[in-house]
């Protein structure tokens, strides 16, 4: 028998998008739950939640019958909810990034390893197709060994920060909250880094206390260098463009746009001139593979792929690329979990 | 009466490029100069060089009534030649780098200023249309005030290398190389870094001592941030690709394209979605503009837009990104020559 998908899903931001993709994959939604009772409405007429599963406090969640929730709130709230949740014997999706502090991080991965259910953290361009494609190129030894790879988070917070709401709260910072992605990517394809340097700089969102763009370096065990940049107030359009250099070839991707590129040593020789362009579907938040990831990792048993550790691992270069930016010395990220 | 100008050239890899400009603005080539008979007797033959003014040795020229030296020997030659020609009283073109390490330098910008000729530093970038664009875009406000630019030289030494040669000389390095080409452009666009951090990593280019790869960071002193990666054994075309990042834009370039992108805050709000794509001559080494640049200097006795100071501050800047790669610290430029 399939395993029947009871779910609860918190916070109806990003988390509208995890919803319609746990519909889509036939799991049966017991809950929704948003402070905000206008969006809470229209979310669940939208995707027809009956009334009397709409929620606004999420506690209420915790005496339903619901095996499964997905915590797509602020940051800052993810510790409450997701210790609570553990607590409850729920498997959980819990929304990048992990937590902002090591503190958070290190209270919700002992309830995690205490508890015997699924925590996934959704570091969701682990699920952009051209980022995937770039994973399997690399794993398959087209590009050699890497040497050098760069990510970037640049978008624009102007119109979303004029509106108000969490993204102000100085508690967050780009680096963290919308950084994780670059710096997961490196480390997906890379490793940990081993030390991290930064500088920021703080000239576009004057609705924010914290730098709106930081470049960050970064050495990894295999001799690779890095870099993350990280633009919350960048006056072009969104993007997550990536390169990863490698000894027999280069890739170049992003998750906007519909092809990627590799350039590759051909086996006789050097001939770079022209590049093999690998159409890509534009898939940017591919949050359909991502929940089918979490479906089945709770169908077959499996350690999640992005558990509470390799999430807070993450967090805690960003983290670390704070620290340098504010201090300007170089921080060798903690690992230790 | 037009200012005659009566060349030298020493020094005929990049030299034939300044030798054919020369030709093209009008001037009259007096000597042509090369250690190697077979190169020296083809570029002579294809450019119209009678035989009595093919020279081995540089020293002949010193003899010879020319009032225009273009420098385009091995870096590490430009000082003894640089200052033996300054006392011999003749107007000097070099090749960048200015010199590979401070002494030479300061003794070059010593020569320089005791003499009442001209000294211009060829870094060709700033004649490159999509470069020389950039600039005016910059200047006329187009992207307001710049937050952060990245630079980059990226281009394959491998098959250079294994032909033997100057280049391979542990003198050398690719940051102050070929690396100044991208430190220059950020200088000319933001100004002086006031300090720098780098990583280096060494795994593509066995025939050479230094890093084949470094990544570095800078802050300027308008708060502005910055990246500078140089790869000189990558498994991709040859690029310089250039973005610089404004509080009401971005310009993206390259020296290889031909064309650029400009997105802009409209007047009247934010709509990035098109930009303009700008199309530009693709003249990645554009030797005709730089020679003209040079001859105007001299006709109209004016101070050449790079001379030997600035040409020494943009290598200081790659000093300081080997040193920081080196001793694992942030580093401040020394700009004082």
């Amino acid at each position: 028998m399939k395993f029947a998908h009871k779910v609860a899903v918190i916070g109806l931001g990003m988390g509208v998008h995890h919803l319609q993709a746990a519909i889509s994959y036939g799991a049966e939604i017991l809950a929704i739950v948003d402070t905000d009772e206008e969006i809470l409405k229209k979310v669940g007429g939208e995707n027809g939640i009956p009334e009397d599963r709409r929620y606004t406090d999420w506690k209420k969640v915790l005496t339903l019958p619901v095996n499964e929730v997905i915590i797509a709130t602020p940051d800052q709230l993810h510790r409450e909810m997701a210790i609570a949740f553990l607590e409850a014997g729920k498997n959980i999706m819990c929304e990048k990034p992990l937590a902002l502090t090591r503190e958070d991080m290190t209270a919700i991965i002992q309830a995690a390893k205490k508890s015997d259910k699924k925590f996934m953290v959704g570091q969701i361009c682990r699920f952009t197709p051209a980022f995937v494609k770039a994973k399997e190129l690399i794993d398959g030894g087209k590009i050699g060994e890497i040497y050098y790879a760069e990510s970037e988070y640049a978008h624009d917070y102007a119109k979303i920060l004029a509106a108000g709401g969490w993204r102000a709260d100085p508690v967050r910072n780009g680096v963290v909250g919308g950084g994780c992605h670059a710096v997961d990517l490196l480390r997906w394809y890379i490793g940990d880094p081993t030390e991290v340097f930064a500088y920021g700089t703080h000239k576009l969102l004057p609705l924010v206390s914290y730098d709106d763009a930081t470049v960050s370096i970064m050495k990894f065990k295999s001799g690779a260098i890095g870099k993350v940049f990280v633009s919350t107030g960048c006056k072009r359009p969104y993007t997550m463009r990536t390169q990863i250099w490698g000894t027999k070839g280069t890739i170049l991707c992003d998750n906007t746009s519909d092809s990627m590129t590799l350039w590759k040593v051909k086996e006789n020789g050097v001939d770079l001139a022209d590049p093999e362009i690998i159409p890509v579907k534009v898939n940017n938040h591919n949050a359909n593979e991502e929940y089918a990831a979490f479906a089945e990792t709770i169908e077959k048993d499996l350690s999640p792929a992005m558990d509470a550790v390799l999430g807070a691992r993450t967090i805690s270069v960003c983290l670390s690329i704070v620290e340098s930016a504010k201090t300007g010395k170089p921080v060798s990220p903690d690992y230790d979990f």
